[in-house]
Parts: C-alpha cells; structure tokens; sequence
C-alpha cells in the first residue's frame, strides 16, 4: 500500500474548505478552491468525504440565476445540523446562553437575570450545568452533536487551564471552571474573556482585516479591552495580559472596583461616572453601584443636553481615557483602536478631552499613525465571537469523530 | 532528472547547521545531527557543501581527549574568516563599531567620543560612513566579505524602513539611516534599537530561556524595554512600541526629555535623578543634564551610604517605576521583567519602594507569577546583539552568494 505523505496537508485543506463554508456561506466547488489556493479535484475529493461524513450538503442548482454559460454551478454549504456549539456569557447579574449550529448562526438565545455577586464557586458550577443542560436538551433535538462550550467572561480569565482569575460579576477568585463542565457535557469546555470574544469578530471584518495591530477597548459596566496580533489575542503568560481597566491614571487617585485606587476604570467605567454624577444631578433611582443601561442613559442624556456638571464628569473621563491611551499607544503602538461596549453611549461626550489628554501625555512620534475610532455598539458581539472560537477550536474532532 | 521537493528544508536544515555551531562551538557532525533533530547523513551532506563552499573548516581530532570507545570525532566548525558584520552602536555623546566574525565572536572594537547631539542627519551619515569604511578596511583583510551592518541606537527606530524616529542622542527626527549606507556598502543595512539587541542576546541565555513572555527594562540616560514574545522583538505597527520610558507615571509631573511631563524616564532616569540631586546635595561638577558615570557613581554612592536626601530621589524614582511597572504587568502579563542597563548601579535604593508601589497599585492576581529581577551590567550586551542579528539576517544571502 502506498504511504500517504499528504495526510496532514489534507486535513488543513479540509479545515480551509470548513471554515471557507462557514465565512462565506454556500459555494461552488471551483470557487472554494479559487479561493483558498487549492486544486479543484482537491476541493472535489475533499466535498465527496464530507458530504459522507454528514457534514456538508449540496444545494439544488439554481437556475433562475444561471451564471454565464454552461449549466449552473452545484453549490455546497455546511450541514448546519451536523453539530452545534453553545456560549455561555457571564456578567454581572445576567447570563446568556447561545446555541450556534455548525455554520456559525445563532439558533437559540435566552437571558436570566442571576444575582451574580452572591454565588459561591458551587453555585455558579451547579447554575452552568442546569442552564446548558436544558439548553442542551433542545439543541440535541436539532443537532447530532454537542461539539464544544465556550464560557465568555467579563474579566481575568486563564484561557490555557480554564480558570476564572477574577471577575466583577463574582465575588470569589481563582475557580476552575471548565473541567467540571468538560466533564460533565464530555465535550471541549473552553474559557474566554468577553473582550477577547468580540475582538475575534472585529478582526475578521473586511473594514478592519488590514490593521495587524488592533486594539479593542471595551467600556461598560467595567473596562476590557483585547490585543489583538495578526488575528490572535495576545494574553500573556498566564492569560490576564490586556487589563487596560486596571492600567493607571492618577496615583492614590479614585477608588476602582479592584479595590486599588486610580485605575482608569475608576473614572471612565459606567460605575465610575455614576458615583460622580448621583453626587450632583438628580438621576433615576436605582442600584447606583451598578447602574442599568436606563440609569447611564440618563446621565448621558443630560451631558448631551449640556448640562455642565454632567459634562465636567464625562470630561474626566475622557482625559483618563486619554492618559490610558497614552500608555497603550507608547507600549503596543498599534494600527488601530477600536472603542466599544455599551459604555461608547458616553464617547461623544469624552472624546474631545480624551484626544487633549493624548496629546498633551505623548509626543506625536509616538502617537505616529495609529487611528483611534469608535465602533457603535448595536449588538452584542460576544456571544457570535464565543461560537466562532467554539467552532474553531472543535472541527478537528468534529472531523476525526465523523 | 529528478525534481527536488527537499530544497527549502535542505536550506532550513543548512541554516540550522551554521546556527548551531555559532552558539555551541564546534562540534562533531553526529552531535549537530542529534542536537537539530537532523539525521547524520543529512548533516555529513550538508557539511560537505559548506566545507566546499568555504563556510565551515575541520579540525584535527583532539587525540588527548578519547570519546570513549573508537577513534576520536572529527569536529567541524564555522570558517571565522567566511564574513564579518559590523555593529554601530549610537548612544549620546558616543559612537561604538565593533566587527563580528561568521562565527559571531567580537574582533575588533572602537570608540569615539562625538557631540551627537549637535549633528544634522547629513552630518551623521558622512560620519557613520566615514567610520565603518575606515573600519572595514581593516576587517577585509581578515574576513572574505561584508555581510551586513546593524545600527544600534538608543530611541524608536522603524526597522522595517530604516528610518530613525526618535532618539535622546540626536537633536532631528524622523531620518531614512540605513538605505545611504546599504548603498554605500552594497550589503542590508539593519536598524534596531537597542534594548532589542541586548534582549534579543539575554532571551538566548540558559537562564532565561524558559520565559516566553520576557521584558527587558533598560536604566540609564534614558529608559528602554524590550519585549520578546516567543524570542521575537514586539515592535508595533511602525517599531514604536515598548517605549515604557515615555509611558506616564503622573499627568502633569516632572518634565520629561521628550518635552511632555510625567513619563516614568522623568522620575527614573539618570538625568533625572541627577536633575534632583543636584538641587540638595554636593555632587561632582559636569553637565548635569547629561550626567557621566562618574557623576551617577558618586550620586549612587551617597544613597549607598544612607544620606536621606539622596535615599529620598532613589526611592521616588522606584515608585515612579513601581506605577510603570503596574502598567507594564496589567498590559503585557510577562513571564519574567529583568531590569538591567548602566542604571541599575542604583537599583537596590529603588527596589523596595518599587515593590511597594506596584503592591500599592495592581491587585495580587494580576501582578500573578511575573518575576522581577535584576541583571547586572558588567558589560554591555548591545553590539553583541547587533552582531547576533545581522549574521542572522543575512546567512541566507551568505549561503546563496558561496
């Protein structure tokens, strides 16, 4: 029998063929290999054991469009019931549970309102369980597999051992939370900072594919923020690289939820500017520790309208945010930063003294070229980002398995 | 006649070759076959060419030292004289050259002292010009070809251009350096800056070779980082990146060389704890603002000795430190910081308001495992690195002109 020296060039042709289906939906066999720099009769061998495998199906040509001469194209595209993947994001008093199937779309999606802050390790392992269990239950109905989970969450994270480092949606530190999980759904459990998530959408979109450097900053409730290199989150040794929130403004300065003092989150994260405003201006009652999207709304109403106090706090903010750019930009020097999160509500009414900020902390040398723009937060990207990685990480057993 | 799908790992193989013995020395052809995880009749094939083409010698077998059983190995080595790299090394006030055989060993090495800070940049070629072709006279007399030149210097450097951004030692910005003396000397011209040449040689050293997010701090009349990511110098998108010099400790502080306030080198530096010291305390005559050795010994002495005033600016400096090296741990997550450079003569009277500050701004889980350590600086690495670069920059083009 002759050797097969090609074994694992076929496999990655295979994962391209994947994940081509999955970005860029149904295709005929000569573009999937136009495409992705493979031989057609490559793509045709590679399409005949997936379509074995249950993993792709072919579409009914559709001649109303015929496509120049000759007969029109069969298309293939992914079996999107050959698995699925759920997400799992965590933040402070709410978890969100996403069922993705294997082309990547959203099938299923609910919220629950969860009072974060008083779980014990056990408690949220417990709640994890019941809640994708049920979610599970359905999905499985749909799908032939459960590939993979991805627990997306709002702070330190270690990635490689599937710890939680620390929250501020939780009160405890340092849990393992995927192996029990992994254990239990006998399935890939993977654990990724939220940031970390939407960062790996961002990057693969086409307006910003050509920034190598990119940098994410997430305002909110807190402040994240993802590193991106040439696509891949840069984490650092054991995962809690990217803190920017925790990054300094103003020794001794503000007190930060971290229980430090002058972080940048301390001045520029939704809680920050609330403490500072509930002071001065008469604002919707509430849980003013953790302010609701209803209660920032407001406050960022009344800067818009022009109301000095209110645009004397977002000011401050700003020019934290500026001095926190300062040293992202002297020490990553990116192509881009990209400011998001719900927390971008408030931008417009920081960004003015944000840029001063900038320029009077660094040198133009050193701002160089980097653009610094926002990006609407019209949707949470978390949990698309969480099925991406979910996906991604799990195909080689999903095509080992089939 | 056959086709030869092996070429490029032929080449890998043959570039791994010469990499092993310019780090271990000579060697017999099984241990290089071993230590690569290249078979023996490829590294005896391989070696036959590179004997031919005059880039390794061999040497008589060490008859008064048996290897065990059998005759003794025949060891092979590179040909020193096969090329030679030179090492410009631009820091204020001073110029060094140093010349590197193919083996990468130091043969020659020069100073002169210059006022950089009074050169234009036509200035500064005509000199560099002028030097490395006295300099390479002597150098082709003893090596077969000028492979390479790098041009280390203290500042932000675009390495992909060639362009010098930014440097404490010169008075202009933004100069294209090395393409004049690519042409001038008719081989790639490598600017670097040079916390990455000193880095690039510590991150090879046994020591630190188990640390794949390593950050190298370098003290002196400025401050430098270098910062290796799987040994590879992270420089950003146009080469500004690690300047954790000019990252901020205090909006508005003390007023840095850059012309902004508040940057770490303003507190940390020599200058700058010079510019302190010489308000309270007696000191050496000099220029002050560019303090010698001499003048940072004698200072350094009095803290050594207990004077208060002089404890006092060390200590402040370490804080100032302390803030950077927050920044620097909640961004970066490092395996391991070492700080190093003439400046660290004064480390041991900022560590301890260092640790404290750092203590006092980052919360425990994200200062994590990183270790901070200090390197002595008993010689200067950085024409080291240079020369480690350029022979790996250009071993290619050695391979393909012999």
């Amino acid at each position: 029998m002759a050797s097969q020296p090609h074994d694992s060039s076929r496999h990655d042709n295979t994962l391209a063929v994947i994940r081509s289906l999955r970005e860029h939906g149904p295709a005929a066999r000569v573009d999937i290999g136009t495409r992705n720099g493979i031989s057609s009769a490559t793509v045709t061998s590679i399409s005949a054991d997936l379509l074995q495998q249950e993993l792709i199906t072919e579409l009914p040509p559709d001649v109303s469009r015929p496509s120049g001469r000759g007969r029109p194209k069969t298309l293939i595209h992914l079996d999107t019931e050959a698995a699925c993947v759920i997400c799992v994001k965590l933040s402070i008093n709410e978890l969100q549970l996403v069922v993705g199937d294997f082309a990547g779309q959203v099938r299923h999606s609910e919220h629950h309102s969860v009072a974060t802050l008083t779980l014990t390790p056990g408690d949220l392992t417990a709640l994890l369980e019941e809640k994708i269990a049920a979610v599970c239950t359905t999905a499985l109905a749909n799908h032939r597999r459960l590939a993979g989970i991805c627990l997306a969450i709002q702070g330190v994270v270690s990635s490689h051992s599937g710890t939680l480092i620390w929250s501020p949606a939780l009160s405890f530190r340092n849990a393992p939370l995927s192996p029990p999980l992994a254990e239990r759904f006998g399935c890939p459990v993977l654990l990724e900072n939220d940031a970390n998530c939407i960062a790996s959408v961002l990057a693969t979109q086409p307006a910003y594919a050509g920034y190598p450097n990119l940098v994410v900053i997430m305002l909110g409730y807190g402040i994240g923020m993802s590193v991106m290199i040439d696509g891949v989150p840069f984490v650092g040794a054991n995962g809690s690289a990217a803190e920017f929130g925790h990054s300094k403004y103003q020794p001794g300065g503000a007190l930060c939820a971290c229980g430090k003092r002058g972080c940048i989150e301390a001045y520029a994260s939704d809680y920050a500017l609330y403490r500072e405003a509930r002071e001065v201006l008469d604002l919707p009652a509430g849980d003013s520790a953790h302010p609701s999207e209803q209660q920032m709304q407001a406050l960022t109403q009344l800067a818009m309208q022009g109301d000095p106090e209110a645009q004397r706090i977002f000011a401050e903010a700003g020019r934290a945010l500026g001095y926190g750019m300062a040293n992202l930009l002297a020490l990553f020097n990116p192509d881009l930063v990209l400011i998001t999160g719900s927390g971008v509500r408030g931008y417009a009414a920081m960004q003015e003294s944000m840029q001063t900020a900038l320029d009077e902390a660094l040198v133009s040398e050193l701002i160089g070229p980097t653009r610094i723009v926002s990006c609407p937060w019209d949707r949470d990207m978390t949990c698309l980002g969480g099925i991406a990685i979910a996906l991604q990480a799990t195909d080689s057993q999903i095509l080992s398995a089939s």
